[in-house]
């Protein structure tokens, strides 16, 4: 992807969403989409394919994807709970698809109300009818609860291994590892994300999902940068967690995620100064939106120079 | 110092303190101390000798100073601006001073009046009065807008380690390098810290003053230590800043900090159920006091178990 060290996914018209009370208009959600792309953001997940009755702020997820899609430079990105959401998404025109699988087994009954190996049948299926597409689509296997569960407590490192083996052998084009309620650390990010790598192999594709609930998500990013990886998602303003997750809240903040990188001299392809300004404008149809980070309060150093600059 | 991977200094009554509007009385100093170091908390920055006219807060230092150094098993820390300061903090009974030297030089001449060449011929004056103490107390020279200025912009690395090299010559028995205004990265700080412990020598004592003004303080501490930092600054609730450092506002969290380690597995000695409740306590005399921080606020993961445990 050019000439990109690092892809950042937006995920805030998703995850950040997903916790709203009030209905975002669909015109603003394509304004904000629009606009970060116009930043340089090269993937945003833009809507979840789950019933509107579960999920009423999706109801316009087919309008939101088509919009996404006709945007030029965009890779969109959906989530879909289940099989029946993989196919709603796919007849709406869906390349990148984000399915969350829960390795703790609390929170796979809490959120899906299925077993992990109920969830990984499931996601085997969905794997069948993207081969069937004409244009195939991307399907990524997202390990849920990766690092911690505030349901179950601590995951086992071999619970995670087996759902990332499931997965990719299930018919993943990727594997994401989330730290679903932010209980990770540096150390165990390393660990963690070589030990899945090894297994499923160190060029399969695999990517990071962070939380930033108890501080430690720019730390997590790094370690997670360190040991190889180089996909992240986060949300502009930190808006979002999870909604079945006690005490989740705050995906790592997409515009200090950017700030970091490229002052570590790491290419994100994105226009900081746009994006601080799309974070200004993007919420005003959600004004009850809480907002998190700290570049856009304190301001870029004074002469600082990006990552392209500064090549 | 017994079995800590990392000492952790609370500057809270000191860099904290420093920017507070309101006089904290000087029971309740104490008592935030005495709680802290009751946390398990290895060494605190307990006061500023600078003239009381210039800051009130530090009008009681003696006084602070004496009940810190009554305590078993803390190690208090003072800061001085100058040689009159260095002088009443010897004759409190101060054991470990930090002298901060600005590597900019307009840094220095807005903080202290003098170019950063006159600043270090002070730190010789001082270390020659350290000398001669019968109980020789210990002088780091702290290193500031080593990674960054907010008045000068970026800070050539040359500067940083001429001004380390001159400190450790004056006779400094530890070096700091302290990002005043939140500028630093990761990537810079490994650099940095390599590239001063090379010319100051691997195992002259070198510690790490963080601000989290722009979100990347627990990033930054990570990185230094991985390239062997071990004494590492940080304030309760990121309490502070520095007011002659416009935009500079916070340090690093020591809860979360605390957490970062811990949850690593690294031995900070503390205990973070107990400094979280301190964090609940000892502003009460200081409502004012605009408090950061997430572990506090979302509370330790279901199972946690720090280092102790779970070695």
């Amino acid at each position: 992807m050019d000439a990109r060290d690092v892809v950042i996914t937006e995920v805030g018209p998703r995850d950040g969403l997903q916790n709203t009370q009030s209905f975002m208009p669909t015109a603003a959600k394509k304004a904000w989409i629009s606009a970060e792309a116009a930043a340089g953001v090269p993937a945003i997940e833009v809507c979840s394919f789950v019933p509107a009755k579960l999920i009423p702020q999706f109801v316009d997820a087919e309008e939101v994807l088509a919009y996404a899609n006709s945007l030029a430079g965009l890779k969109p990105v959906v989530l879909v709970p289940n099989v029946k959401g993989c196919e709603r998404a796919l007849a709406a025109g869906a390349r990148r698809i984000m399915v969350p699988i829960s390795v703790s087994e609390a929170h796979s009954m809490s959120n899906v109300r299925k077993t992990t190996t109920q969830a990984i049948e499931d996601f085997a299926r969905m794997a069948d009818l993207v081969k069937v597409q004409a244009q195939r689509a991307q399907l990524v296997g997202a390990c849920s609860t990766a690092f911690g569960c505030s349901l179950q407590g601590a995951v086992a490192e071999a619970d995670v291994l087996r759902v990332a083996l499931a997965l990719r052998a299930a018919g993943a084009d990727a594997i994401s590892l989330a730290d679903t309620v932010g209980y990770a650390n540096p150390e165990q990010v390393k660990r963690l994300f070589r030990a899945v790598r090894k297994a499923i192999g160190e060029d399969f594709p695999i990517e990071a999902h962070f939380h930033n609930t108890r501080g430690l998500g720019l730390a997590n990013a790094l370690a997670a940068y360190e040991v190889g990886v180089r996909r992240f998602d986060s949300t502009l303003g930190g808006l979002g967690g999870c909604p079945f997750a006690p005490g989740a809240s705050g995906n790592v903040v997409t515009e200090d995620l950017v700030f970091m990188f490229e002052s570590m001299g790491v290419n994100t392809g994105i226009d900081l100064g746009k994006l601080i300004e799309v974070r200004r404008t993007a919420f005003a149809a959600l004004p009850e939106a809480e907002l998190y980070g700290h570049i856009a309060k304190a301001g870029l150093p004074k002469g600082f120079q990006p990552s392209a600059q500064a090549a």
